[in-house]
């Protein structure tokens, strides 16, 4: 009954400034909330994986995740799974779980795609010209949604009154894509900390970052 | 009990280029699918919110959700929310639900921020001479998920074998994003037309561009 215990995919090395950030960090944190013990299934970040790893993930990335009832991808769906059958993922009470659901989705659909340019088009396209200008257009919406993302949270310590998988991943979207642009949001800064500061959060990073053995790939 | 009735938000008017594109489209077309009746908040477009919306919807946008069991908001979250009691949108199929659910998350995390910038940043900013750099850069992962995604639909009708609430975001995220894009790959052209042809859609897109009953704002 190997099965019973869910297996994600992961990297066996990436560059040192992807550590900890890489997504199978949001599946590893779900997991570890829920105290469910896991696999992982490593693969090679700068190699193509091949049809049967693509079968499993369509866009060829991490996390990937199969458990005793099937398999699935995206780690917003990851989260979900788990906590369609563990509540202290997504709430039990329907009113406020729709909250959470509401925030699970938010977070990756309103809050991410604002603010990923402004942290990614620097780094993935370092020295061109239009990368400054471009980063510029995007700042007004990215500060917009970080002050509501605030203004929600109000004196609330999590999205839905209660913790959930909404919060693990706007605790990873705004730790990985919100820079600089945090600090002008005391509560959002307080709330980052107090997310991070999970026992789960801390096992999940030092769990990924312990999977990366492997050498760094050959220049070519 | 009035509240039986579902209530979402929507704008009683918009330009005609966002006529048939607003979000709230994609809450219409799942509470279609299901036969369920609903009724709408008409709210103005160019006009702030009151706090007593945004409190409903945190990002002073459409559609928020009502109904007798709680609020939310995120097109996504609502289309979870609704197949959560019916499988015409989440299947009932354990390991098929899985798909979808995985397919919903793709469609807005990893699917339209790919393609958004490609369709939006032309739109939003014409005539800034950094635009065309930005979007021929975000071109070749755009177009390898498109690929990706008319790799995995293969011969299959929809997503995850049956038809589900990830077809529902999948189709409004290539329908309003995809643009010219679509059309080099004919398994997605054909999958937008299947999803396009549904009678529920029809309703939706219809109901939506009925709601669009208030004069232009007045230009200041």
């Amino acid at each position: 009954m190997s099965e019973t215990i869910p297996t994600i995919s992961a990297f066996d090395w990436v560059p040192d400034f992807a550590r900890g950030q890489v997504r199978d960090l949001v599946a590893r944190w779900g997991l570890e909330e829920i105290g469910r013990p896991y696999r992982t299934h490593l693969i090679h970040a700068f190699e193509e994986r091949g049809e049967d790893y693509v079968a499993w993930q369509p866009f060829d990335q991490v996390p990937a995740y199969r458990d005793e009832t099937g398999e699935m991808f995206e780690s917003g769906a990851i989260l979900l799974h788990l906590g369609n059958t563990d509540e202290r993922l997504l709430p039990a009470d329907p009113a406020t779980r729709m909250q959470a659901e509401s925030w699970l989705f938010a977070a990756l659909s309103s809050v991410e795609p604002a603010l990923r340019p402004i942290s990614l088009l620097p780094l993935f396209h370092a020295g061109k010209d239009w990368v400054g200008a471009a980063v510029a257009a995007q700042q007004p919406l990215a500060e917009k949604r970080l002050q509501r993302v605030a203004d929600a949270l109000g004196d609330k310590d999590w999205l839905a009154g209660q913790f959930s998988a909404a919060d693990i991943v706007m605790a990873f979207v705004l730790r990985s894509f919100g820079g600089q642009m945090i600090n002008d949001h005391p509560r959002l800064v307080a709330y980052l900390e107090r997310a991070l500061a999970r026992p789960a959060f801390q096992r999940a990073l030092q769990a990924q970052l312990d999977d990366f053995t492997a050498q760094p790939p050959l220049q070519s």
